[in-house]
Formats: C-alpha cells, sequence, structure tokens
C-alpha cells in the first residue's frame, strides 16, 4: 500500500508542472498530521518554485493560532482536528501568502494514539480554497497505520489541489476513493 | 543510496523520543530545497507532539523575507543559498516560534537546475540555533539527484539538531559523513 500511494502521489505532482503552464495557480500548504510531507511532495518535480509558494507546519495548537489565525476557542470547544480548525487554516495560510492563489490545510489523528470515540484515528479534516472565494471542507476516515494515514492524506490534498485548479468539485474526485 | 537515507533517518528521527525526555528540548524548522520533509520525517515518531512545534516551508525568496524576516538586501548579495540567509532563516523561525528552544535551517540546489560553477546543485547552507545563543551555519556539497540531495540534507538536519541537544559542535558529527 506504501509504496502504490508514493508513486500516486509522485504522479499526480508531476501533473502540477502542466497545470502550471496552463493555469498559472501557485500553491500554499497549511499541514498538520503530515508536518510537511504534502510540500515536499509537491516539490518532488523540478521546477516546482515556479507554482509552490510556502508552507506552513503547524503542528502545536499556538502555532496554529499564531501563524494562521486559528482561533483558541475553535480549538477548545470543536477541537483542532474539525471542519471549523481546517477552514481557518486554509484561510490563515492563503492570508498569510502573497503569492499563493490557491491553498490546502489537513488536520487529523494519524495515530497510533489520539483517536476517540467521537474521532478515531484516521479521522483527518481537508481545508481547501481559492484565493478570494468560500473555503471548502471535507472529512475523510482513513484506514491503516500512522504512515498510511500521512500518505493518504497527502495525496487527497495533491488531488483536492488539482481539482480546484481545474475548477472541479473535489468532492467528485475525493468520492472517487 | 535512496533507501538507506531513509532509514537512516527513521533511526535517527526515532531517538528524539528518549532525547526528549531527558532533554526537554522542542524544535522548529525552516526549509527551503526539502519543503517539509526535515518536518516529516520528525513526526515520523509517534509522540512527536511532545518536541516539534512548528515549521515554515519558506521555498520563495517572498516567503523567506515575510515569514522568516531574511532581508531582501541579503538575497540580492549573496543570493537565497549562502550562509546569511541560512542564519538568518534559523533565526527568524525561533524567533516565530513561541515553544521551540532549537531550530534548524536548510537552504541550497536540489537541481537539476539551478547550478553554478560558484554553487553547484547539492550545494546546501544550513543554519543550527539554540534559542539565546549565537546561530551557527554549515555549507555542505552533496552529490547524488535531487531526491538524494534532499534526502541527505534531511538526514544531516536531524544530526544536527542531535548535536545541539546533546551539547556536541555539529562540525565533529558533518565531517563523519
Amino acid at each position: 500500500m506504501k509504496e502504490s500511494l508514493l508513486k500516486e502521489i509522485t504522479r499526480i505532482a508531476s501533473e502540477f508542472e502542466s497545470l502550471s503552464a496552463q493555469y498559472k495557480e501557485i500553491y500554499v500548504t497549511a499541514e498538520s498530521l503530515t508536518a510537511g510531507f504534502i510540500g515536499a511532495s509537491i516539490v518532488e518535480i523540478p521546477g516546482s518554485s515556479g507554482w509552490f509558494d510556502r508552507g506552513f507546519i503547524t503542528y502545536s495548537n499556538e502555532s496554529k493560532m499564531e501563524l494562521l489565525e486559528v482561533k483558541e476557542d475553535t480549538l477548545k470547544t470543536v477541537g483542532a482536528v474539525s471542519e471549523d480548525t481546517a477552514v481557518q487554516m486554509v484561510e490563515g495560510a492563503l492570508k498569510h501568502s502573497s503569492l499563493a492563489t490557491i491553498g490546502v490545510s489537513v488536520t487529523g489523528i494519524a495515530g497510533p494514539d489520539g483517536g476517540s470515540a467521537l474521532k478515531p484515528v484516521g479521522t483527518v479534516w481537508m481545508g481547501l480554497m481559492k484565493k478570494g472565494q468560500k473555503a471548502y471542507a471535507h472529512c475523510f476516515h482513513f484506514k491503516g497505520d500512522r504512515e498510511e494515514i500521512r500518505l493518504q492524506t497527502t495525496l487527497m490534498a495533491l488531488k483536492g489541489l488539482r481539482a480546484l485548479t481545474l475548477g472541479e468539485n473535489p468532492d467528485s474526485v475525493f468520492t472517487a476513493l
């Protein structure tokens, strides 16, 4: 599973070269559980400085508040793994990126600890947003170990960025899982 | 080479669990060429929220200036791949992390393009710093392809963070390459 996920991540990351030539979008990431793997996957492809601006690795709650303006009240009431946090993360990422036009955020529980009945291990909220438009959020329930959850999250983040670039509804991409 | 580098990265990342228990350091990353891979490697290990605060993926020059306060004059005169930029990146990362006590920064040329006679592909500057102390910088000249250069950079970053944690001189670790 890991090998095929890594291959698929590289395959989709490589599509951004031609997407960039056609659509001229520039991307920003805000990552909690993946902690940089989405950004690292995007820049696997030579020339990626043409379509990748920056990324925020916001692992602690403090970093989510300080770098992305996630509200303390949100973290206290609905938690870091929530629709509201994912939306505020992607809004903050675009706000704090002077170049990016499309953002993605991910926050979730990679395990093996940290899960609960309401939010089991594998629960991941993703935010997607085009600058100036309304943010979109999606909840995933991934199976697998810590690494597999992070790889699936990365793959879906790239698919989400591609969907927004093409003007597709991300749900149509995600439901094909 | 890639497989053995990945294994060694995981092995050293796993040491931070016991290092954290003993030294209570908290880490921040500022990554250009690796674009998140150092952060992602640190959080491979369950429980890493205990020792990893946040990371800055500063791929564009704009992001280096806006997120880490790298000086425009530095980027113009000595360039993004330089000792001064690496030092300013790690200083900025620690300044903009409320929790971290140790930081690492990397900026370099992963190739295949972007190299020059003075700064060939594989040139990587790394900054390392303990909060309140003077930043340390080191220049690497890695061999290999784009991925191998990024993996070697990540491995050395983890070794650098470990050296600072243990109070060792990073040079003694790096020269054992």
